[in-house]
């Protein structure tokens, strides 16, 4: 049995990781849960998978009595470091998953990554701890595990990968009517369940862009080599071009455990039969279209950041990150996102070559610069 | 340098493999080549390439001053048994390739199978041998080679392989209208431009059972596991499903350079400029549909033929050979094709597990069976 530490246990991602667990009986043991103020399904998840450990927010004012006995509570870090873990699935959303990922990469674990901010923000950073300890970093998210599916046998002679976008919920929306978008509206996935948080930078294609800057960092692939195209079906998550022209695409139905389970029990493939399964004739047409780049600034922003490097990554995802959150709150209208960030990102002094503390800084520098900008455009309207 | 001897060099794949020969100077020694009639292609192709032997059909009459001085002229199995050839490109057209493919196997020297007759007719005694000369079967057409480009790096846990048939050339057309069907009409494939024989092949989906034929020797996939899939487009050639659900795809434009110099270089990929690329914008919506098998009798006699085994599949492919070249003669119609093949085989007296002897002395009764039965409905007309 391989010990499994979650983080975010509770979101879209941990849910599915344990629903994947559940149907693998003997195959995973749950060694620690660490979630958010979600505490009654923290509850319902502790009293079914019996973790050692967990670790959840807002525990000093309510108290632990609602975690079965023998559960202890602890931070995060404790969580993904516990010694029983083998596997971290770092499920969490935004920046917070940051430090208990490096921290367990530092004790020699595994990490799934489910949670792209992370890489987005240090991916020198994570990718040179990994490296030094000789531990893996496994894709969850649907279009770097496709990449990852499609090197399988054949790491060299990739001469371009073919990132696929639905084109988020608004793609057929003309510019003008974007300021008017309602949270409820951006909510509204064309193709895929998700958090909150990812289903809003899919709206903007800021998602879009973090997949750019994690496929750079996961698979150690030059900027000009990775590039985004429109498909509308999300049937095909990503493309690999080989040196010699022939492409190899990987498909499914859209649903997040396979993914999950790919990277669970990666090298082998384990057959789900909850799984759905694709059939091509069911599937309708598959169109691609080229990404109209002018439509979608926070994707041409996170690859600017990308590409520049240094603390501007970490600016750009804590800045998107304080944007969603306001823009979820009625705070700001749907185009202030990229104008938050823009803001932000216009006002950063970067640090080249940062450590893990010029991250953090940099991170904590740009959620309050993302407040102050916010509070600066409501006094002026 | 890798020494490589061609069968059928001057027909279509033959020309084409010459082509990629051509743009990799240095990287392959042209031993041998094998033609049929076409005298002075294959005496322009040993100027340029200066092979040391050559096979041709009617040198006897013709004799051989059409040859560079150097070159010698010898039978088909001595150019693919030449010492210094490593690799045998068999790219004939029928079962002629068989006896060299054995002779070169039983030599140890690795077979790129563009030709697949052979390998229909006599699937297990070929892969045996290959298997007790531990040498290797290339697959080249390009519905094979999609599937053995997928499973690379992970060969195990396939849970189903599906090939992609464009439906001929009168996928549209209703059956009635099918007796009609000219030799020139025959001969439009929609998507790829290839040999006389396997275009008709095409139109009748012949060829389509013979790749799942070829495709159950080749990767020892069991008949259940291999589905036909209508993809018009012809750009996804095969896929295959993993036991987790999770499917790739191979794509690229309709040319054979590609699968061919897969085989040649395997396991590299050779990056060459003059060969297109796929570019998903520019293809256009990708397509699938069901098979009616009910239209296609010739498919549905290439499943029957395969999983009884025995020499069924030799018959099935003798009368295929025959009934193909009396069509394209003007001797039978088009959809004498299939009465033809259903004559022939409903005849045969089968030997089971047969060895060599036996499928070459099936192949023989079966083309006299064949003419028999052509003879007998001209003269009950």
């Amino acid at each position: 049995m391989r010990g499994l530490a979650i983080l975010g246990s509770t979101g879209s991602i941990g849910v599915q990781t344990l629903d994947v667990v559940r149907s693998f009986p003997g195959a995973l043991s749950v060694i620690g849960l660490a979630a958010g103020r979600n505490h009654e399904l923290l509850a319902r998840q502790a009293r079914e998978f019996r973790p050692r450990v967990v670790s959840c927010q807002g525990a000093e004012e309510s108290g632990t009595s609602f975690l079965p006995p023998g559960c202890q509570m602890v931070s995060a870090v404790e969580v993904a470091c516990h010694p029983d873990v083998d596997l971290v699935m770092a499920a969490s959303v935004g920046s917070v998953g940051l430090v208990p990922i490096m921290a367990a990469i530092g004790r020699g674990k595994s990490v799934a990554l489910a949670n792209k901010e992370p890489v987005v923000m240090a991916g020198e950073v994570v990718m040179a701890e990994a490296r030094r300890r000789g531990v893996s970093i496994l894709p969850v998210d649907s279009e770097p595990s496709a990449i990852w599916q499609c090197l399988r046998g054949e790491e060299r002679d990739v001469s371009r990968v073919m990132i696929t976008a639905s084109g988020g919920a608004f793609r057929e929306r003309r510019r003008e009517e974007l300021a008017g978008v309602t949270p409820e509206e951006a909510l509204r996935h064309p193709t895929w369940r998700m958090g909150r948080k990812i289903t809003v930078d899919s709206a903007t294609l800021m998602n879009k862009g973090f997949e750019v800057i994690e496929a750079h960092w996961l698979f150690d692939l030059p900027w000009e080599k990775i590039d985004v195209v429109v498909h509308p079906q999300s049937v095909i998550h990503a493309m690999v071009e080989f040196a010699d022209g022939s492409v190899k695409a990987q498909m499914s139905s859209p649903d997040m455990r396979l993914p999950i389970q790919y990277a669970l029990f990666y090298p082998h493939r384990a057959r789900n039969e909850t799984l759905p399964r694709f059939n091509p004739v069911e599937t309708g047409a598959l169109t691609f279209e080229a990404l109209e780049v002018d439509r979608y600034p926070c994707f041409r922003m996170a690859l600017e950041a990308g590409k520049k490097g240094g603390t501007y990554p970490a600016v750009l995802s804590a800045a998107d990150e304080v944007a969603v959150e306001l823009f979820l709150a009625g705070a700001i209208g749907f185009t202030g996102i990229p104008d938050l960030v823009e803001g932000v990102l216009s006002r950063h002094d970067p640090v080249s070559s940062p450590g893990l503390g010029d991250i953090l800084e940099a991170e904590v520098w740009a959620r309050e610069a993302a407040y102050a900008w916010a509070r600066l455009q409501k006094r002026m309207l």
